[in-house]
């Protein structure tokens, strides 16, 4: 890739849902073609995370071609300093904008190319295009970017499951354990549930459903489970607590289907 | 992978939108790992997207080491004949699976891999996987499988427009056009639409929709417009007319987002 003198450069690349073998090609092309990069950890699984990270950038790029700037990702900052970057009080979304602007100004050169690696990919519920449209916005950093589209944990989940996010001509919905507390989409029948701390699905025993749930999906801890909701949600609620127990955090998703009325 | 004495495999793998980095790592071992693939064509963009697997295969598998057998895929075969295997009269569904239980039992060996190449993401609006656990369930040829995931379309275009399915907390669905041209789904802002060959998008001319739309994507023919619903509406039909006059086919996709309401 050329470079406008000048110019800043950054990927955002989604680097896939856990297993390292899920990067692209075009992921790995642009790890290689990055000089900084950013690690923004979230507290609890931040030790896991950052040396999957820290892995990925070691199997794939050559020594001493990259650097690392790690910073602790407001998002989930409920305790006090410890980072190199600590953010300024304020709402999240101008806190974590502060951060990324302050990040590319002192740790990227105006000639060199930056990358933000995303779990999954960047399109589906992660911030990182909004910050940076937000850095962008204020005008006191330019640099131009682009997005790599990465592996979803949505992807993964169902790829492990053998199973399609869809059925055939139907459509799906993505969205989120607090919506669906609030109810089942409307003029769905398959939807897929991520960011759900408490296991929203609940709401739906007694009901013709049916759950494929994965937690770490693609890691060594993976863990899946499926079936019909009232067999599999007491199981899947044993082994979320166990394994949340054991390994301090968990990520974990789901697609619930409704069975098609008997007719 | 060890495989069981007399027990045939078959990878169900995801190989991008378009553009060849879009391969994962896991795909390219999975292509590696394959001694027969099976390629589905799909009538008009036979030549193109048969080339562009070959392409593929010819750059990441060394030569020799597979074969590769080409079908007509009944969903579009609205002409006869041709192909090599080409269905029995009755049901499509019924005629895929009978075509691809005959190219498992006639073109796989006992101990051998097999695989189906699938554009975009297995999960999505595609039929491999219902088709084999068709044919899984006749019980006249026995097989295991596994899914690799890929970049779906979905992803990539968002990818190239550098925005996000969902916006912040909120929900996303994925419809096809026959849906979208039903009404707006309820409950959500952002959908997507696939398989759309009559530009639904147009019911909703009028409305504060923003529309992200793409045609070939990750492919030397990409064509993007984004913007306005009621700018980028005529400009899309336009382009739209004159790639499918030109190719003779077109892959295209959207995402249409509405815009909150004025407070």
């Amino acid at each position: 890739m050329r470079q406008t003198r000048g110019v800043r450069e950054i990927h955002v690349i989604g680097i896939g849902a856990g297993d390292p073998d899920q990067l692209t090609l075009q992921a790995v092309k642009a790890l290689r073609n990055t000089d900084v990069f950013f690690i923004l950890d979230k507290g609890e699984a931040k030790a896991d995370l950052t040396r999957l990270r820290r892995d990925m950038l070691e199997a794939h790029v050559p020594e001493g071609t990259y650097r690392v700037v790690e910073a602790r990702d407001p998002e989930r900052d409920r305790s006090a300093g410890g980072a190199a970057y600590s953010p300024a009080v304020g709402d999240w979304r101008s806190a974590r904008a502060d951060l990324y602007e302050r990040m590319i100004i002192e740790e990227l050169g105006e000639e060199e190319t930056g990358a933000f690696l995303v779990w999954g990919d960047p399109s589906l519920y992660d911030s990182t295009l909004g910050i940076l449209e937000e850095v962008l916005e204020r005008g006191t950093v330019s640099f131009t970017h682009d997005v790599v589209p990465g592996i979803s944990s949505v992807s993964a989940l169902v790829a492990r499951h053998r199973t399609g996010l869809n059925r055939v001509a139907r459509p799906v919905q993505i969205t989120t354990g607090r919506r669906l507390a609030e109810g089942f989409p409307q003029g769905v029948d398959d939807v897929v549930v991520m960011l759900d701390a408490h296991q929203a699905f609940r709401a739906y025993a007694g009901q013709d459903v049916d759950i494929y749930w994965g937690a770490y999906i693609g890691t060594p801890d993976e863990i899946l489970v499926s079936g019909p909701l009232d067999e599999a949600a007491p199981r899947i609620e044993r082994l979320r607590a166990e394994a949340r127990e054991r390994k301090g955090w968990i990520m974990d998703t789901y697609l619930l289907r409704r069975r098609p009325a008997e007719g």
